[in-house]
Protein backbone atom coordinates (compact mmCIF):
# COMPACT_ATOMS: atom_id res chain seq x y z
CA UNK A 1 0.00 0.00 0.00
CA UNK A 2 1.21 3.72 -0.98
CA UNK A 3 1.80 5.87 2.05
CA UNK A 4 -0.44 7.81 -0.12
CA UNK A 5 -3.79 4.95 0.38
CA UNK A 6 -2.71 4.93 4.12
CA UNK A 7 -3.11 8.95 4.15
CA UNK A 8 -6.40 7.77 3.23
CA UNK A 9 -7.06 5.58 5.54
CA UNK A 10 -6.22 7.83 8.78
CA UNK A 11 -8.04 10.49 6.70
CA UNK A 12 -11.54 8.42 7.43
CA UNK A 13 -10.58 8.58 11.22
CA UNK A 14 -9.74 12.49 11.44
CA UNK A 15 -13.39 13.09 9.62
CA UNK A 16 -15.24 11.28 11.50
CA UNK A 17 -14.72 13.07 14.47
CA UNK A 18 -13.55 15.98 12.80
CA UNK A 19 -15.59 19.12 14.66
CA UNK A 20 -13.65 22.51 13.19
CA UNK A 21 -15.69 22.74 10.49
CA UNK A 22 -16.59 26.21 11.07
CA UNK A 23 -12.88 27.96 11.42
CA UNK A 24 -12.28 31.43 9.93
CA UNK A 25 -9.85 31.70 7.28
CA UNK A 26 -7.38 33.88 8.59
CA UNK A 27 -5.27 32.83 11.81
CA UNK A 28 -7.21 33.30 15.28
CA UNK A 29 -4.17 33.81 17.00
CA UNK A 30 -2.71 36.10 14.38
CA UNK A 31 0.52 34.36 14.23
CA UNK A 32 2.70 32.91 11.39
CA UNK A 33 5.48 30.07 12.17
CA UNK A 34 8.47 29.21 9.96
CA UNK A 35 9.94 25.99 10.77
CA UNK A 36 11.49 23.06 9.41
CA UNK A 37 10.22 19.99 7.39
CA UNK A 38 11.60 17.52 9.58
CA UNK A 39 10.20 14.51 9.96
CA UNK A 40 10.71 14.49 13.61
CA UNK A 41 9.00 17.72 14.34
CA UNK A 42 5.17 18.25 14.93
CA UNK A 43 4.66 21.77 15.31
CA UNK A 44 0.58 21.83 16.70
CA UNK A 45 1.73 19.57 19.51
CA UNK A 46 5.40 21.00 19.98
CA UNK A 47 4.02 24.81 20.22
CA UNK A 48 0.56 24.26 21.45
CA UNK A 49 -1.62 25.02 18.09
CA UNK A 50 -4.90 23.98 17.41
CA UNK A 51 -6.47 23.92 13.83
CA UNK A 52 -7.57 27.70 13.11
CA UNK A 53 -4.52 29.33 15.32
CA UNK A 54 -1.76 29.85 13.03
CA UNK A 55 0.06 29.60 9.74
CA UNK A 56 2.38 26.90 9.61
CA UNK A 57 5.33 27.77 6.85
CA UNK A 58 7.80 24.82 6.62
CA UNK A 59 10.49 24.14 4.16
CA UNK A 60 14.10 22.38 4.10
CA UNK A 61 15.56 24.01 7.14
CA UNK A 62 12.67 26.39 8.07
CA UNK A 63 14.63 29.25 5.91
CA UNK A 64 12.95 32.70 5.77
CA UNK A 65 14.05 33.98 2.28
CA UNK A 66 12.40 30.55 1.14
CA UNK A 67 9.36 31.49 3.17
CA UNK A 68 8.91 35.29 1.81
CA UNK A 69 6.37 34.38 -0.44
CA UNK A 70 3.94 32.48 1.91
CA UNK A 71 5.07 35.69 5.00
CA UNK A 72 3.80 37.92 2.42
CA UNK A 73 0.48 36.59 1.55
CA UNK A 74 0.12 36.02 5.65
CA UNK A 75 0.39 39.20 6.21
CA UNK A 76 -1.05 40.88 3.73
CA UNK A 77 -4.18 39.15 2.99
CA UNK A 78 -4.80 37.22 6.08
CA UNK A 79 -3.67 39.18 8.90
CA UNK A 80 -1.17 38.18 11.16
CA UNK A 81 1.06 40.16 12.94
CA UNK A 82 4.17 37.87 14.93
CA UNK A 83 6.40 35.68 13.11
CA UNK A 84 8.09 33.00 15.09
CA UNK A 85 11.13 30.99 13.27
CA UNK A 86 12.35 27.71 14.28
CA UNK A 87 15.09 25.71 13.64
CA UNK A 88 16.15 22.88 15.30
CA UNK A 89 19.32 20.42 16.31
CA UNK A 90 20.58 17.22 14.38
CA UNK A 91 19.20 19.26 11.15
CA UNK A 92 19.96 18.03 7.72
CA UNK A 93 20.85 21.69 6.26
CA UNK A 94 23.53 21.12 8.87
CA UNK A 95 25.15 18.37 6.93
CA UNK A 96 26.21 19.36 3.37
CA UNK A 97 27.36 22.50 1.14
CA UNK A 98 25.36 24.18 -1.72
CA UNK A 99 28.89 23.03 -4.02
CA UNK A 100 27.99 18.98 -2.89
CA UNK A 101 24.43 19.12 -3.02
CA UNK A 102 24.75 20.73 -6.55
CA UNK A 103 27.42 17.68 -7.80
CA UNK A 104 25.41 15.03 -6.37
CA UNK A 105 21.80 16.93 -8.24
CA UNK A 106 23.97 17.21 -11.23
CA UNK A 107 25.51 13.56 -11.34
CA UNK A 108 21.81 11.64 -10.88
CA UNK A 109 20.23 13.58 -13.05
CA UNK A 110 22.41 15.47 -15.53
CA UNK A 111 21.21 18.53 -15.17
CA UNK A 112 23.40 21.69 -13.74
CA UNK A 113 22.03 23.14 -10.99
CA UNK A 114 24.24 25.77 -10.08
CA UNK A 115 21.95 28.59 -10.21
CA UNK A 116 20.30 26.70 -7.25
CA UNK A 117 20.64 27.99 -3.66
CA UNK A 118 19.75 25.38 -1.15
CA UNK A 119 19.96 27.34 1.52
CA UNK A 120 22.55 24.95 3.72
CA UNK A 121 23.44 26.82 7.26
CA UNK A 122 26.74 25.91 9.09
CA UNK A 123 26.07 27.57 12.95
CA UNK A 124 22.42 26.62 13.90
CA UNK A 125 21.76 29.52 16.50
CA UNK A 126 23.08 31.65 13.49
CA UNK A 127 21.04 30.96 10.95
CA UNK A 128 17.97 31.51 13.34
CA UNK A 129 19.52 34.50 13.76
CA UNK A 130 20.15 35.42 10.35
CA UNK A 131 16.63 34.55 9.55
CA UNK A 132 15.37 36.95 11.98
CA UNK A 133 17.42 39.24 10.88
CA UNK A 134 16.24 39.07 7.37
CA UNK A 135 12.10 39.47 7.90
CA UNK A 136 13.50 42.53 10.27
CA UNK A 137 15.23 44.06 7.58
CA UNK A 138 12.75 42.95 4.12
CA UNK A 139 10.94 46.22 2.85
CA UNK A 140 8.04 43.93 1.90
CA UNK A 141 7.41 42.44 5.52
CA UNK A 142 5.49 44.17 8.06
CA UNK A 143 7.44 45.84 11.18
CA UNK A 144 6.03 43.23 13.46
CA UNK A 145 7.67 41.45 16.59
CA UNK A 146 9.72 38.57 14.93
CA UNK A 147 11.17 35.68 17.47
CA UNK A 148 13.59 32.73 16.30
CA UNK A 149 13.83 29.59 18.74
CA UNK A 150 16.34 26.49 18.42
CA UNK A 151 14.06 23.14 18.78
CA UNK A 152 16.06 19.93 20.15
CA UNK A 153 14.93 16.99 18.52
CA UNK A 154 16.74 14.94 21.40
CA UNK A 155 13.90 16.30 23.96
CA UNK A 156 11.39 18.08 22.40
CA UNK A 157 12.31 21.56 24.28
CA UNK A 158 12.73 24.82 21.86
CA UNK A 159 15.14 27.90 23.48
CA UNK A 160 15.14 31.16 22.32
CA UNK A 161 18.10 32.55 20.32
CA UNK A 162 16.65 35.81 18.79
CA UNK B 1 1.94 38.13 25.96
CA UNK B 2 3.39 37.45 22.68
CA UNK B 3 2.38 33.89 20.70
CA UNK B 4 6.17 33.30 20.87
CA UNK B 5 5.75 33.32 25.03
CA UNK B 6 2.78 31.06 24.53
CA UNK B 7 4.64 28.88 22.37
CA UNK B 8 7.40 28.85 25.14
CA UNK B 9 4.63 27.70 27.66
CA UNK B 10 3.48 25.17 25.59
CA UNK B 11 6.15 23.70 24.94
CA UNK B 12 7.05 23.24 28.50
CA UNK B 13 4.61 20.73 28.34
CA UNK B 14 5.33 19.00 25.78
CA UNK B 15 8.79 18.43 26.86
CA UNK B 16 7.93 17.13 30.04
CA UNK B 17 6.18 14.51 28.08
CA UNK B 18 8.77 13.71 25.20
CA UNK B 19 9.31 10.24 24.16
CA UNK B 20 10.49 10.96 20.91
CA UNK B 21 14.44 11.56 21.04
CA UNK B 22 15.79 8.64 19.64
CA UNK B 23 14.51 9.29 16.03
CA UNK B 24 16.48 9.03 13.15
CA UNK B 25 17.00 11.98 10.86
CA UNK B 26 15.39 10.65 7.59
CA UNK B 27 11.58 10.05 7.39
CA UNK B 28 10.79 6.56 8.43
CA UNK B 29 8.26 6.26 6.24
CA UNK B 30 10.30 7.52 3.11
CA UNK B 31 7.64 10.31 1.84
CA UNK B 32 7.45 14.13 1.68
CA UNK B 33 3.92 15.72 2.03
CA UNK B 34 3.28 19.21 0.06
CA UNK B 35 0.52 21.61 2.09
CA UNK B 36 -0.71 24.61 2.34
CA UNK B 37 0.47 26.59 5.49
CA UNK B 38 -3.32 27.10 6.28
CA UNK B 39 -4.26 27.41 10.13
CA UNK B 40 -7.24 25.27 9.84
CA UNK B 41 -4.99 22.06 8.76
CA UNK B 42 -3.26 19.97 11.15
CA UNK B 43 -1.64 17.68 8.35
CA UNK B 44 -0.43 15.31 11.21
CA UNK B 45 -3.66 14.53 12.41
CA UNK B 46 -5.50 14.84 9.36
CA UNK B 47 -2.91 12.58 7.45
CA UNK B 48 -2.09 10.40 10.50
CA UNK B 49 1.46 11.38 10.85
CA UNK B 50 3.51 10.62 13.64
CA UNK B 51 6.78 12.21 14.63
CA UNK B 52 9.59 10.95 12.70
CA UNK B 53 7.25 9.62 9.63
CA UNK B 54 7.43 12.08 6.84
CA UNK B 55 8.94 15.03 5.83
CA UNK B 56 6.21 18.37 5.71
CA UNK B 57 7.05 21.03 3.49
CA UNK B 58 3.80 23.58 3.50
CA UNK B 59 3.62 27.32 2.01
CA UNK B 60 1.29 29.33 0.73
CA UNK B 61 -1.31 27.22 -1.56
CA UNK B 62 1.47 24.15 -1.34
CA UNK B 63 2.67 24.85 -4.38
CA UNK B 64 5.12 22.63 -5.72
CA UNK B 65 7.12 24.85 -7.23
CA UNK B 66 7.72 26.61 -4.46
CA UNK B 67 8.47 23.27 -2.48
CA UNK B 68 11.16 21.99 -5.10
CA UNK B 69 14.41 23.12 -2.97
CA UNK B 70 12.60 20.96 -0.34
CA UNK B 71 11.92 18.30 -2.62
CA UNK B 72 15.38 18.12 -3.82
CA UNK B 73 16.99 17.74 -0.09
CA UNK B 74 13.90 15.40 1.21
CA UNK B 75 14.81 12.77 -1.76
CA UNK B 76 18.66 13.39 -2.54
CA UNK B 77 19.65 13.65 0.85
CA UNK B 78 16.97 11.85 3.06
CA UNK B 79 15.82 9.27 0.75
CA UNK B 80 11.77 10.29 0.77
CA UNK B 81 10.91 8.18 -2.65
CA UNK B 82 7.15 9.60 -2.58
CA UNK B 83 5.10 12.70 -2.64
CA UNK B 84 1.51 13.46 -1.79
CA UNK B 85 0.49 17.08 -2.87
CA UNK B 86 -2.50 18.76 -0.67
CA UNK B 87 -4.78 21.88 -1.37
CA UNK B 88 -7.72 22.90 -0.21
CA UNK B 89 -11.42 23.97 -0.32
CA UNK B 90 -11.74 27.71 0.84
CA UNK B 91 -8.03 28.18 0.42
CA UNK B 92 -6.88 31.83 0.24
CA UNK B 93 -5.28 31.42 -3.07
CA UNK B 94 -8.18 31.39 -4.46
CA UNK B 95 -8.83 34.62 -3.67
CA UNK B 96 -6.69 36.85 -5.29
CA UNK B 97 -4.31 37.47 -8.61
CA UNK B 98 -0.90 38.17 -8.79
CA UNK B 99 -1.56 42.03 -10.06
CA UNK B 100 -3.92 42.29 -6.94
CA UNK B 101 -1.43 41.26 -4.84
CA UNK B 102 1.43 43.25 -6.31
CA UNK B 103 -0.99 46.08 -6.23
CA UNK B 104 -1.20 45.76 -2.40
CA UNK B 105 2.67 45.54 -1.77
CA UNK B 106 3.58 48.71 -4.12
CA UNK B 107 0.32 50.58 -1.84
CA UNK B 108 1.58 49.64 1.13
CA UNK B 109 5.49 49.73 1.21
CA UNK B 110 6.57 51.73 -1.90
CA UNK B 111 8.53 48.61 -3.40
CA UNK B 112 7.31 47.33 -6.52
CA UNK B 113 7.06 43.16 -7.04
CA UNK B 114 5.81 42.96 -10.27
CA UNK B 115 9.16 40.27 -10.54
CA UNK B 116 7.28 38.14 -7.80
CA UNK B 117 4.96 34.96 -8.30
CA UNK B 118 2.27 34.61 -5.75
CA UNK B 119 1.14 31.59 -7.18
CA UNK B 120 -2.59 31.62 -6.66
CA UNK B 121 -5.11 29.64 -8.41
CA UNK B 122 -8.56 30.08 -9.20
CA UNK B 123 -8.90 26.30 -10.01
CA UNK B 124 -8.76 24.17 -7.07
CA UNK B 125 -8.59 20.64 -8.70
CA UNK B 126 -6.72 22.21 -11.61
CA UNK B 127 -3.88 23.63 -8.95
CA UNK B 128 -3.42 19.96 -7.28
CA UNK B 129 -3.30 18.39 -11.29
CA UNK B 130 -0.63 21.01 -12.11
CA UNK B 131 1.31 20.60 -9.13
CA UNK B 132 1.23 16.69 -9.67
CA UNK B 133 2.14 16.77 -13.33
CA UNK B 134 5.16 19.88 -12.12
CA UNK B 135 7.13 17.17 -9.83
CA UNK B 136 6.24 14.64 -12.54
CA UNK B 137 7.70 16.20 -15.26
CA UNK B 138 10.79 18.15 -13.11
CA UNK B 139 13.61 16.30 -14.46
CA UNK B 140 15.11 17.27 -11.17
CA UNK B 141 12.59 14.87 -9.33
CA UNK B 142 13.11 11.54 -8.94
CA UNK B 143 10.67 8.98 -10.78
CA UNK B 144 8.72 8.32 -7.86
CA UNK B 145 4.59 8.18 -6.78
CA UNK B 146 3.31 11.28 -6.43
CA UNK B 147 -0.33 11.67 -6.09
CA UNK B 148 -2.62 14.71 -5.44
CA UNK B 149 -5.59 15.32 -3.03
CA UNK B 150 -8.12 18.49 -2.11
CA UNK B 151 -8.38 18.80 1.70
CA UNK B 152 -12.25 19.94 2.52
CA UNK B 153 -12.09 22.25 5.49
CA UNK B 154 -15.57 21.87 6.46
CA UNK B 155 -15.21 18.08 6.86
CA UNK B 156 -11.92 17.33 7.13
CA UNK B 157 -11.63 15.13 4.17
CA UNK B 158 -9.50 14.48 1.52
CA UNK B 159 -10.60 13.57 -1.90
CA UNK B 160 -7.83 11.91 -4.30
CA UNK B 161 -8.07 14.29 -7.66
CA UNK B 162 -4.57 13.02 -9.06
Amino acid sequence: MSEAQKFEQANVHYADQFTKGDLALPPARKVAVVICMDARIDPAKALGLSEGDAHVIRNAGGRASDALRSVIISQRLLGTREIVVVHHTDCGMLTFSDEQLRGIVKKETGHSVDHFAFLPFSDLEGSVKEDVEFLKNSPLVLDVPVSGYVYDVKTGKVKKVA
